[in-house]
């Protein structure tokens, strides 16, 4: 079954390339965000010490500071704050994960267990309260005045964003523009805000600026779609994730609106009785009879059309840009998040 | 029982002035602090709306914020930015209360249920982030370029204070040395850092500077004893908090500490058992037996006069300060908060 669903989330012409691939033109700083990071997370604090290995050693993707620097580079910026600032996105990112995987009770991230599993409560909530703080407070070393402005706001939206969210739980009725609504916000924020520092950073000619930042947020949504469409149709061997935690959470994403809006007649009553049904008895069996009723309704082919679509519109943004070396890796970066399996 | 523990904690000669009273210099720009945390709080989003109005019912004694005022009207600061500042103190320690009620699973706090129990985890930590980030993103504004260091410095300070405490939980080997190491970050440096930004809003001499914070600093571990011997011998209808929770949440605090210490030979292996009975069961019953033994081996007041001791110490600093009606309502705060019932 997994399989089936995979044929239609593979590009048809080629392989995507690596993320070492792409980010091979700003691999050297990336390693200097690790290194960053490192020192920021190992506090005097031998607990904080002790649990930020953890983090460390379950490090993500690095996607977003990854995607400023590549921003830098095209812009051609040769100041020494990239690193400082792409490192405080990523600490902003990986406080907020924490988290979420409170709030959502998650078993594992990244393929191990989550933070809050491994710490407890107590522990996690401070950890991510400990990494937010150090993200901003860090991040005001930066001369550049708006730099810090832009991160507590970005960061502000992106806790909106998640609030709404969490307020919308069980919300069958969520439309497909409130769902946008909220994934701008929680998501798209702090991708598209990687530009906007970029730019900042580099004092960037209006265009190039206009054409990053819509990059960056339609990059961001992008991702987020790929991400819920993961959470149901991906191999949770690939994922690192337990699969289906947004319907077990009763967070209603674009597949299930989509599934919702678009079942034929004989196939709705089913669907919100299993939904209801779910709500008290988030159980396997009754997952995976949903996830057949989402894939029959055509709602995971048109999700990934839709994230198809806003992958198109960051990919004309970057076509935008003065050619480089950079921007290239820009568009690559689109097809590894439209057709990333994890 | 509760009255018997009360006789030690009345001040001798008088009765200590209110808050309104040593407030009443600044009791102005007070309701403007008030007033710009409406604002702060009452963000677009209707959920954050309507949990900001229960935080906002349940505003505390505002001291830290009342402090920050009183130390910058002594300094003569004639600048606009007092009330932003101070805000943004009481804005992060009512962040930090929020997570720490998620921790303790507190059912109580100023006499009404926390933002927890009525909003559930995940809301009350988001909205703990939302504060957070919005104390610090708003301190941005500010021209006076260090606040915002000082700001998120002692931000920090205090959740890995936090997190040393978590992490000594049913410690009974707790000295006093690392009690008092835990409780200047995660208490006393927020009253000492209101000192600071009032001295550097003002740029004031360094004497005065000197003295302001050592005055804060020990005002803060005087507040923090007190509210430590409150949870075990205050009354709850006083407090508005649930008595014993630190007993409950394993937190060794100082009276506790004492009585381990100063036991005679026939209590102390009865105290232990009785501590490790508490642990698997937090009852009542168990609680007050515990609070006899502690009451019995003096510690209640040797704790107190400990607090009496720092809070000489911030006399002796407030002294030092050129004579203003802000200094003597410092002087006065130090009685509220010696001799204060919640």
């Amino acid at each position: 079954m997994k399989k089936k669903i995979y044929t239609w989330i593979k590009p048809k012409n080629k392989e995507a390339s690596s993320l070492d691939e792409i980010f091979s033109p700003v691999s050297q700083d990336l390693r200097q965000v690790e290194k960053l990071l490192q020192v920021w997370y190992c506090a005097t604090s031998p607990v904080i010490k002790k649990m930020a290995s953890q983090v460390i050693s379950s490090q993500g993707k690095l996607i977003r500071p990854g995607l400023l620097l590549l921003a830098t580079g095209h812009l051609g910026y040769r100041g020494n704050e990239g690193v400082r600032t792409a490192a405080a996105v990523e600490a902003v990112h990986t406080a907020s994960l924490i988290h979420d995987d409170i709030i959502d009770d998650s078993p594992t991230r990244r393929g191990q267990k989550t933070a809050a599993r491994i710490f407890g409560t107590g522990f996690s909530l401070l950890l991510g309260d400990y990494l937010f703080i150090k993200s901003i407070g860090n991040s005001l070393a930066i001369t550049r005045k708006n730099i810090p402005q832009i991160l507590a706001r970005v960061t502000e939206q992106m806790i909106e964003g998640e609030i709404d969210e969490l307020a919308h739980s069980y919300n069958f009725n969520l439309t497909e523009r409130q769902y946008f609504q909220i994934i701008r916000k929680k998501t798209a924020g702090l991708f598209q805000a990687s530009c906007e520092i970029a730019c900042t950073l580099d004092d960037a000619p209006k265009e190039e600026e206009s054409a990053l930042r819509l990059y960056g947020l339609n990059l961001g949504l992008t991702f987020q779609v790929v991400d819920d469409l993961l959470d149901l149709a991906g191999n949770p061997v690939e994922t690192g994730k337990d699969r289906f935690s947004d319907l077990k959470e009763g967070r209603v994403t674009l597949p299930l609106i989509l599934a919702l809006k678009n079942s034929p007649p004989e196939i709705e009553p089913r669907l919100k009785t299993l939904l209801e049904k779910i709500k008290s008895q988030p159980e396997e069996n009754n997952l995976i009879t949903l996830l057949r009723l989402i894939e029959k309704s055509g709602a995971l082919n048109l999700t990934f059309k839709k994230a198809k679509r806003l992958a198109e519109g960051a990919r004309r943004a970057a076509n935008k840009l003065i050619p480089s070396i950079y921007r290239q890796s820009l568009l690559d970066l689109l097809d590894f998040v439209l057709y990333r399996k994890k």
